[in-house]
């Protein structure tokens, strides 16, 4: 057991990739000179033990790849650049080591490193029993091009940026097999190292086009739901264009259903534009080597979800999600 | 229990404070607006149930006042203003009622009133035990104004903006007598509704000086030790110019010792200047209601805290902090 002053010495970086931290570890706060012409884009998330994740379900470094990239998707669902990241972890006094804490650090460096961003700052304090982590990220977007949920408009078309469904596939393996479900599987690789949609995000942003956008954290149709009740429209989806449906063919339609339409944690992006924009935009993406599926209309309303199944269309259930 | 949609329109703020917020709740991350000439100072801190505080050692409304105002705290250690701040609780699936969070809401809206800031996200999870509280804040500083705790200087003197002990000392009245010391005790207040000094950091950040600060969130040794560490200077401290002995005179040496010099979340500031800056930046502060302590100098050294106490001179312990 290090002391703190040895302990804030071995996590914190050397050098900064971003010229624009003025102080990053090791004082009261973090200083960042923003760049003229640019909006600060914030968010914070928090992953606990037991509810997002447990020693079974993840490798340790997965669990800070993961804790990091969840902030970072929220970057992307805004147009935003990653720049920064600050990290709060409460440590439960028994059932972990700091050799462990340590293996969550680098898996969060990995991810810091892939997605261009400087840890600049954060605490660590004790806690009784779970562990539970909060990153907070910062990035920047040209003023006015920020994508918000609120945006969409009747005669927009409906898209997702990739496959949805696949984490809540892979946690639903993890949770029943435990460590022997680890593995290459796709699904145990998008459930463990989730991918953020910083490219498409960037890509959007930067067009100047009218975009709405979410990034789908909390299922698709809790995702719709959002983007319909902030643009005061209705969404309607078609099941039939769900990307890669083909992946899901071996496992009953209750649980594709489930999994595709109530899975969280895909990090693909949810977001509407004008019908005339997608054939162009998808062709873009497809020379940078990215996907953009159409997966559905908006129509006017009052903020609802509809999809549509072996011909007939009927109302979303949104989840009923709750908070507490 | 309502939706989460129902939830966060009922703690989103209809209007924000600070014109420089383009997007704040409702989306997946807030959008700010910075100033031009400006650095951005970003802190994060979390309270733990059990660690920070229980029911019993504070009212609902003083945990979310205190969660915000412990990271005002590190923006006044910068010299910054504060503008902003997202929130991320996990909330125990027992032994709290919305109500309540709802009332720790309410004690963080008035510290944001206090401070002029802005609730501009965040996000509320499940846990399975203890409540945790962390509290992102953003501010701003002019540009090469930002006060940092490497630049002490031999022949500086040290100061403090206030007195310390007092929240350590409310805090060992209510873990004996529990609500039962509820009350304008002025020990129980400073542990309860603590009171960061940004005043004067923006005034010592104004003043343009080379100024070293720190915030005593952890105690004056272990403060002291930091700035000490940090500038690779020796401070050395005397115990009859601590503010306020005369409070604490009732009690025990080993007590006063305990929690003036390793008595933590006081939030008085301490910091060194130039000796001959002293005087007049007391006298102008004085005018703005203000105080300012010399407790006393800096010189060569490694980064060693001493105490000068009954006519000797002795090594001052840190308090061993450790992480875990």
């Amino acid at each position: 057991m290090k002391n703190e002053f040895e302990w804030i010495r071995s996590i914190a970086p050397s050098k900064h990739r971003r010229a624009s931290v003025i102080k990053g570890i090791g004082d009261d706060a973090a200083v960042i000179r923003p760049k003229v012409g640019y909006d600060i884009v914030l968010a914070v998330d928090t992953l606990v033990e037991g509810v997002h994740f447990t020693k079974n379900t993840m490798p340790l470094k997965a669990i800070g790849y993961k804790a990091l990239a969840v902030n970072v998707s929220d970057l992307a669902a805004m147009g935003a650049e990653p720049l920064y990241y600050m990290v709060s972890i409460a440590v439960p006094k028994e059932n972990w080591e700091q050799e462990e804490i340590n293996e969550i650090y680098e898996g969060m460096g990995e991810a810091g490193e892939e997605y261009d961003m400087d840890l600049i700052g954060g605490d660590t304090i004790s806690t009784s029993r779970d562990l539970v982590i909060t990153v907070q990220v910062t990035g920047r977007v040209e003023e006015y091009r920020q994508l918000l949920r609120s945006d969409a408009e009747t005669n927009d078309i409906v898209f997702l940026t990739g496959p949805v469904g696949m984490s809540a596939a892979g946690l639903d393996e993890l949770l029943e097999k435990g460590k022997d479900a680890w593995g290459d599987d796709p699904f145990i690789q998008a459930h463990q190292w989730p991918i953020a949609h910083v490219e498409h995000g960037r890509f959007f942003a930067e067009s100047g086009e009218r975009i709405a956008l979410n990034d789908v954290s909390d299922g698709v149709a809790h995702e719709a739901k959002e983007i319909a009740e902030s643009s005061g429209v209705d969404l309607h989806l078609d099941w039939e264009k769900m990307p890669r449906l083909d992946l899901f063919q071996h496992v009953p339609l209750t649980k594709q259903r489930k999994w595709l339409l109530h899975g969280g944690e895909d990090f693909s992006l949810l977001g509407t534009m004008r019908a005339s924009l997608f054939q162009q935009m998808k062709k873009q993406l497809q020379k940078k080597g990215l996907s953009l599926y159409q997966i559905g209309e908006v129509r006017p309303g009052r903020g609802n979800v509809w999809l549509k199944h072996e011909g007939t269309e009927k109302l979303l259930y949104d989840g009923g999600y709750t908070h507490f």
